[in-house]
Parts: C-alpha cells; sequence; structure tokens
C-alpha cells in the first residue's frame, strides 16, 4: 500500500465521456501536485517518489462533491475543484470533479475511502 | 484556440475502464508538468495560465504509441511514457499512454492532429 495518495472524485450525475474525464482528473492532479510542490515539497517529494498513487473515485452530484471539499479541509487536506470551460458536454463553469491531497493515504482514506472506484 | 496544449495518446488496445484511463492520464499530466516547469518555465507558464489545455487522443498498439514518440522527438517536443504498475487491468510495466507537450499548439497538432479524440 502506498503511504501517500491523491484522490480525485468524479460526478457521474454529468454523464461524461472517457476522454472528458481523462482531462479533468489531469487537470486536478497538475493543480493538486503543483500545489503540494509549492506547499508540502517534502510530501509532495515523497508522493512522486512512491510513483504518485492515485485513485479516481465517484460521486453523485455536485453536493456531494462539495460535501467531500467541507470534510477534506476539516481534516487540513488540500482540495482543488475543476471547473470546466464548458466547450463540450456540460454547461460553462460546470464544477466536473475534486482533488483532495496528495496527504498520508489514512487521512485521505477518512475523506474517500467509502466511495466507489470510477 | 488555445497557443499550447498538451495531449496525451491512450492505447484502446488495452480495453481499460475509464478510471483506470483517468489515472493514467492524471499521471501523464504531472510528468509532462513537471518536465515543463523545468525545462521550459515561460511555455509551461503560458499553458498554465491559459487553462492547461489538454485534449486525450487514442492509439490502436503499442507500436503507434512508440512511433508518435519518435516522430515528436523529431520535432524535439517533450514525451513522456506511463507505465503502469499492473496491480489491475493490464500486465506489470505495460505501456498505457504517452504525454506530448506541452508545446506550441501546431507543433502538437503536427503529431496527433489526425489522430481521434478518445
Amino acid at each position: 500500500m502506498s503511504k501517500y495518495k491523491l484522490a480525485i472524485a468524479v460526478r457521474k450525475d454529468l454523464e461524461m465521456g472517457k476522454g472528458k474525464i481523462a482531462v479533468q482528473v489531469g487537470h486536478a492532479s497538475v493543480l493538486a501536485s503543483e500545489h503540494a510542490r509549492t506547499n508540502s515539497p517534502e510530501l509532495w517529494k515523497a508522493w512522486l517518489d512512491e510513483g504518485q498513487f492515485k485513485l479516481v473515485v465517484k460521486v453523485g452530484s455536485e453536493s456531494e462533491l462539495q460535501a467531500l471539499k467541507v470534510k477534506a479541509e476539516s481534516l487540513r487536506l488540500a482540495t482543488h475543484i475543476v471547473h470546466d470551460k464548458g466547450f463540450t458536454q456540460v454547461a460553462p463553469n460546470t464544477a466536473t470533479c475534486i482533488a483532495i491531497g496528495p496527504a498520508a493515504s489514512e487521512d485521505v482514506d477518512k475523506v474517500t475511502g467509502a466511495l466507489a472506484l470510477l
């Protein structure tokens, strides 16, 4: 098991295609990595050295996504919500996914551990 | 249209699920972003400021993926191939996708412009 992980929760209610989902997760990954690099460089390096472990889970609505943000912040975990420009598939500025971490796996699991993998 | 882009070509022959694909694209995005940050910081910042434009296309085999690498390198574009650890869905060390860029869109398009979106 990885000591550190980045979890990304994607809204399944938007019914995005797999390419669209991948782009959103790519955005979330870069935002989360950059934030960790500049704010928690030792944690960031440990996460990268371990192979930048990621997992993608699903939520059913924007309110579920926002609830994850509140819970993550209560544990002092970094969060980044991706807002899509909405050129395709979704309306402009739609919140498509949220990155939680990278952080200690046991802490991330407190937020996303009960969610199903996408 | 974005002046800069990161293209990620995913192997469809592996028949990965959408969550698995998203994780691979997340890995590729962080590798490509980090390389650009340390090697081409001005280009990297321009790409980020524009909204870190990404697109995900598909290739049919590892040989097609490797051919993209050769073509991209002939244009002096950065490439990163993601090798999966293979805990799920694919064999260990399988090449799952390739990142090309971020770079000027017109240059990236010379490599991936003819490929279908995933």
